[in-house]
C-alpha cells in the first residue's frame, strides 16, 4: 500500500472521504465529503476566508454555477477549453489522447492533434482496455452543457472557474468599492469540469471547489502597500531558469522581487500569502513549491505566472494554487463582447497639463454652404488632424458623399489643458485555489503511523506492558482538526458519565466541535481519535470526583496534564486554536 | 414602489443582490449576491450550522451536485418531479399551465393536463404575451439535464434536492454513528430547478441554496429525548383544521402533540428549532406560521407535514421550510432500486421470547423419494405453514412440477427462542431549509423608514436643527449584519485617521467585519451604515487623543455612549453576539 491508499483507506472507513454514488456502482471523478471530510473541508475554507476576506479585505460574492453561453464566448470556453479526445474503434472507450503518449514525451499536452495521431500510428499505441485500434483524437469540451428554460432552451454550462462571475461584475464591484483601485473580490464554489476519463481519485474530480480571488489593480503602479510584511519570508521557488537548471531556490521574497525573479511586488505578496495560507493548514514547508510558468506554457496574455505545488507519495508534485497577473485581458475580452466599457477612473496625484488639438468649424460660414450638411461636415471636420487641415482644399466624407471645404471656413488651435485623471482598464492578480487537492494534501502530509506501547492508560493507571503495536495518527493543525476534542469517561458509569456530559455540553457552547465516547478501553478510544486526528482528549476518572480535575491528553506526544474542570471550555478553546501551549494547560502526569 | 421593490432597489444598490448575467442582458431565476448579500448568507447558515451541526450533532457531509441517473430514477423525480407547460402556437413563449387558470380555481396545481386544457379552452385563455393560441398541457421535467464524460456520455442532472445525497449515504452513515438510532446529517448547498418561466424574482430561483437536515429515526418510538426544552414554547400553527376554519392558533408545543395536531414530538421539536431559528435570524414572529399540509396536497407515504411560511408584502405567506415525517419511503425506494437491503440492527432492552414454527423434512425419507429433487422438496416444505402440512397429502410445487409428499415424511414443531433485537429500517424526518427565501425575508422585515432630524452629529456636536429627513434602516440582527461594526473618525486628518486604522485592526483581530469609513459628513456615513444594517459605529474625534475614548451610535436607537478605547475589540463582540446591553456599553452622551 502507498501512502494515497493508506490515507485514502483511512478516510473512507473514518468518515472523510466516500466515493459518491457508491450504492449504484459509483462514477469516476465525483467524491462525498463524509462528516469528517466535510467539517475538515469547511474549517480549511473559514482560515482562507479569515485571510482574504477578513484581512485583505477582498469581499466574497456568490454567483450561479450554471452560466449563460455569453459568458463563456467572452471568455474564451467555449472554443478553448477542451483535451484531445481519442475513442477505441472497437470497445468504445474514451482516453485522453496526450495521456496515451505521455511517457514518450515531454510535453504531450501541447501537442496538436494531428501530432498526437501520427505519434499513436507510429508507435502502434492500442486501446489500454481491450488491444482495439484508436480513432482520430478531436478536441472534447470540457464544459458541462445543459439548457436553461423548457424546449431546447437557452444553452447553459457548469462553470469551469468561479472567475468570470466577478469579472462580468466589475461595473457593480467598481462601484461597491467607490471606483478606488485596488479592490479585491473573492468567490469560494464549486465548479466543474467534465473529464474525459479521470482516473487519479480525489486529485481530478470533474466537481471540485475553487477559492478565488480577483484582485482588481492599477496597471501603472504593481508594488504592494503592505509588502514589508513579507519581504523576509523565505519561499521555495522553482523559477524558469530554475527548471532548466533542476534547482529549487530558497530565497526571500523581498530578493525575488529585487532580482526580478518575480515579476513585481503586488504577484509576490500573493506568493507569499499563498505560502502562509498553506503552511496554515498543515502542509509541510519541505514538500511546498512554486513553480513559474515558462513563456511557452504560459497563456498570451498573462505577465507572470505561478503554481503553488505539493508533493505528494503517488502523483508527484501536484498544482493546487496558481497565481497570476492576468492584466487586462478579462475586462477586455468581456468589455468587447458586451460591447460596454470596463473601466476605472484613475485621479493623478496632481494634474497634469496636456496640449489638445482643438478643431473649430466656422459654422457661421459652413451653414450657408452646406445647408442641411453642415452640422455632419463640422463633425467630420473636428476628428481630422493638423495634417489633413492644412491641405489647400479639404475633402470631407459624409455617408459617402463627397464635400470639398474651403480651409477659411475652419480653425484649429493648440489649447494646453489641465487633466487630473484617466480611463484605466484594471490589471487583475488572480490567486486560485483548488480546495479538494489542498484538503487530500493536508491529509496525506498529516499522515502518521509509529510504534507505541500497546497499552495507554491515564495517568494514574499507567500499564508497564512493554508490548509494542502500532498507532497511526493524523496530525493534523488543532485548528483544522474535525472533532477538536473528544471527552472519555474512564468507565461506563453514571457518576463519571454525568459529569462527562456536561463538560461536553460546556465546551459545545464555546463554539467546539466535542465528541463523546465511552464504548471500549480507554486506550482503544485514545486511538479512534488518533485516526481522525483529535488534538486533545479530556478523561473524567474517579478521582476527578473529589479534585474537580481532569486529565487532558495531547495527541501528537502522548503527554498528558490535570487541569481543573472549572475552566475547562476556554483552555481547550485556547490550546486548539493555539492561543496557549499544552505544556501551560496543566500539571504533567 | 412596493416593499419588494423598495428593499430590492436597496439590495441592488448597496451589494446584496445583483441581477445575474446583467452585463449580457441577464437570465430570469439567477440571482448573485454582491459583497453584503454574500457575507449575510454566510451567517445565515453560520447560525443553522451552529444549531443543527454543533447543538443537535448532526454532521454535516458535501456530496456532489451533479448526480447519475440511478439516484433519480429512484427517488421518483426523473419520471415525478415536472410542472405542467404550455407554448404558445404563436410566439412560442412557454408557460406555467397550471398558473394560467389559478386565478379561477383554488387548487389549479392538483388539476390533471387535461383538466388544465378543458379549462383554458372553455375560457378561451389566450397567450399572456401576444393573444395567440396556447398549446396542449404537457409534463416539463424540472432537472437541469447534463451528460458525464464523453460523447452522449452518462445521464446526469443537477440535484433539485440535497437529500438524495445524504439517503444513498445511508450505509456509510450509519456505520459512522455506530448504528445507533437516532442519528442526523446535514448539507447546505446548490440544488436547482430548471422552471419554465420562473417571475418572481429573487423568490423562484432555478439555482438556490438549501440547507436539509435528515434524521433517522426509531419507528417504533417517535419521543424526543429533549422534548422539555421546547414544550412550552409556543408558534403559530395553521392546522389542517386550522385551515378549513380559517384560523391560525398560537399554541404551545407541548399540547399540540397532546392534543393531536402536531403528529409526535420528534416532529414538534423540529418544528420548534425552525421556529428558533427563524427568530434569531430576525424574521418578525407576528408574520410566521406553520401551516400543515392538507391530507390531499401531501406525499402519500408522510405521515405528516408541515411548512414554515412568512409573510411578505408583495407575495403573501410563502414556503420557506418545510418540516415532514417522510416514513421509511426514501430508504425503500433506494433498496430497490439498488437491491440493497438498508436498515439497522435494533436491540431490544430486554431479549424477547418468541414462538418460531420449525419445520424438519425427514431427509433419510424424503431422499430415496424424490432422489435428486429430494432438497428442492425439502425447501419448499420449509416454507410451508401449519395449516398446509396437516393435510392427509401435501401437494409440493417445484419449478412447476408437482409432487405428493406423505405426511410421515415431514415433522413440524414449535419452538422457543430468545430475539435480542431486529432489522428496522428507520423512518427520516426531514427539515429543509430555502436559504434563499430565508435572507431576502429577513431583508424585508428589516426593512425600515422614518423620519429623524436631518442632522445628526456627534454628541458633543448635536444639531438643535428641527429639519426632518427620511432615514433608512436596515434592521438586520446585529448577529446576520454583513458589516459588523463601522469605524468613522470624525474629520480626515492624520491625527484622527491613525488612531481610527488601530481600531479598525483590533476589532479585525477578533474576527469581525469592520469597515473604515471617513468619506462624507459624519451624519451621511451614518446613513450609509443605517442602509446596510450595520448594527455599531464608533467615531473617533478630537476629544478621543485627550480622553482615550470613543462614541459608540446605536443603528436603531442612534442612542451613543462614550467608551474607553482600551477595550474596544471585546466590548463590540459581546455587543454584536448579545453579550452585552447597548446601555452597559459605555456612558450615554
Amino acid at each position: 500500500m502507498d501512502k494515497y491508499e493508506k490515507v485514502i483507506e483511512l478516510a473512507k472507513r473514518r468518515g472523510f472521504l466516500w466515493n459518491s454514488f457508491e450504492l449504484y456502482g459509483g462514477a469516476a471523478g465525483f467524491y462525498d465529503y463524509g462528516p469528517l471530510g466535510s467539517t475538515l473541508k469547511r474549517r480549511i475554507e473559514h482560515i482562507w476566508r479569515e485571510l482574504y476576506i477578513i484581512h485583505e479585505g477582498f469581499m466574497e460574492i456568490e454567483t450561479p454555477t450554471i452560466g449563460i453561453e455569453e459568458v463563456f464566448v467572452a471568455s474564451g470556453h467555449v472554443s478553448g477549453f477542451s483535451d484531445p479526445l481519442c475513442e477505441c474503434r472497437k470497445c468504445g472507450e474514451a482516453f485522453r489522447a496526450d495521456h496515451l503518449v505521455d511517457n514518450m514525451i515531454d510535453v504531450a499536452d501541447a501537442l496538436s492533434n494531428t501530432e498526437l495521431d501520427i505519434l499513436i500510428k507510429d508507435n502502434d499505441i492500442k486501446c489500454p482496455e481491450c488491444g482495439g485500434d484508436l480513432g482520430d483524437a478531436y478536441e472534447f469540451n470540457l464544459m458541462f452543457r445543459t439548457a436553461i428554460g423548457p424546449g431546447s432552451g437557452r444553452a447553459g454550462y457548469m462553470r469551469p472557474e468561479t472567475a468570470q462571475g466577478m469579472f462580468i461584475n466589475f461595473q457593480r464591484l467598481s462601484k461597491f468599492y467607490r471606483d478606488k483601485l485596488p479592490f479585491g473580490v473573492t468567490q469560494i464554489g464549486k465548479s466543474y469540469r467534465n473529464e474525459i476519463s479521470p482516473r487519479q481519485g480525489v486529485i481530478r474530480l470533474r466537481e471540485f471547489t475553487q477559492a478565488e480571488a480577483e484582485i482588481f489593480i492599477n496597471p501603472h503602479n504593481k508594488t504592494h502597500p503592505n509588502f514589508e510584511r513579507f519581504s523576509g519570508t523565505l519561499v521555495n521557488l522553482y523559477s524558469e531558469d530554475g527548471q532548466e537548471r533542476g534547482t529549487i531556490e530558497q530565497i526571500t521574497i523581498g530578493d525575488a522581487v529585487k532580482q526580478g525573479i518575480i515579476a513585481h511586488e503586488y504577484l509576490a505578496y500573493h506568493i507569499a500569502l499563498t505560502n502562509h495560507f498553506l503552511w496554515r493548514v498543515g502542509i509541510s514547508p519541505d514538500h511546498l513549491r512554486f513553480r513559474q510558468h515558462k513563456k511557452d506554457e504560459m497563456a498570451h496574455y498573462a505577465i507572470d505566472c505561478w503554481d503553488a505545488e505539493i508533493e505528494t507519495d503517488r502523483f508527484g508534485w501536484i498544482e493546487v494554487v496558481g497565481i497570476a497577473d492576468r492584466t487586462d485581458y478579462d475586462l477586455n475580452a468581456h468589455a468587447k463582447t458586451s460591447k460596454t466599457e470596463l473601466y476605472v477612473y484613475i485621479e493623478y496625484d496632481e494634474p497634469k497639463m496636456v496640449t489638445n488639438f482643438v478643431v473649430k468649424p466656422d459654422m457661421g460660414k459652413l451653414g450657408p454652404a452646406f445647408k442641411g450638411k453642415a452640422k455632419s461636415v463640422a463633425n467630420v471636420l473636428k476628428d481630422m488632424t493638423r495634417e489633413e487641415l492644412e491641405q489647400d482644399v479639404i475633402k470631407v466624407i459624409v455617408n459617402g458623399e463627397e464635400f470639398i471645404v474651403s480651409p477659411d471656413l475652419v480653425k484649429f488651435t493648440e489649447e494646453r489643458v489641465k487633466v487630473s485623471g484617466e480611463n484605466v482598464v484594471p490589471h487583475v492578480i488572480e490567486p486560485s485555489f483548488g480546495i479538494d487537492r489542498i484538503l487530500y494534501c493536508t491529509m496525506e502530509h498529516a499522515f502518521n503511523e509509529e510504534m507505541v506501547a500497546a497499552q495507554e492508560e491515564t495517568g494514574s493507571n499507567k500499564s508497564k506492558d512493554p508490548k509494542k503495536e502500532k498507532r497511526i495518527i493524523f496530525k493534523l493543525k488543532s485548528e483544522i482538526a474535525p472533532v477538536q476534542v473528544a471527552v472519555l469517561p474512564l468507565m461506563t458509569k453514571s457518576e463519571l458519565i454525568e459529569p462527562a456530559n456536561k463538560i461536553v455540553a460546556v465546551i459545545r457552547d464555546r463554539g467546539l466541535l466535542v465528541s463523546y465516547d465511552d464504548s471500549g478501553t480507554i486506550g482503544r478510544r485514545y486511538r479512534r481519535n488518533d485516526e481522525i486526528g483529535t488534538p486533545y482528549s479530556i478523561t473524567i476518572d474517579y478521582e476527578s470526583l473529589d479534585d474537580k480535575s481532569v486529565t487532558i491528553r495531547d495527541r501528537d506526544s502522548m503527554d498528558q496534564v490535570r487541569t481543573p474542570i472549572e475552566n475547562i471550555g476556554n483552555l481547550i478553546y485556547e490550546l486548539v486554536y493555539g492561543e496557549r501551549e499544552f505544556k501551560n494547560a496543566g500539571v504533567p502526569v
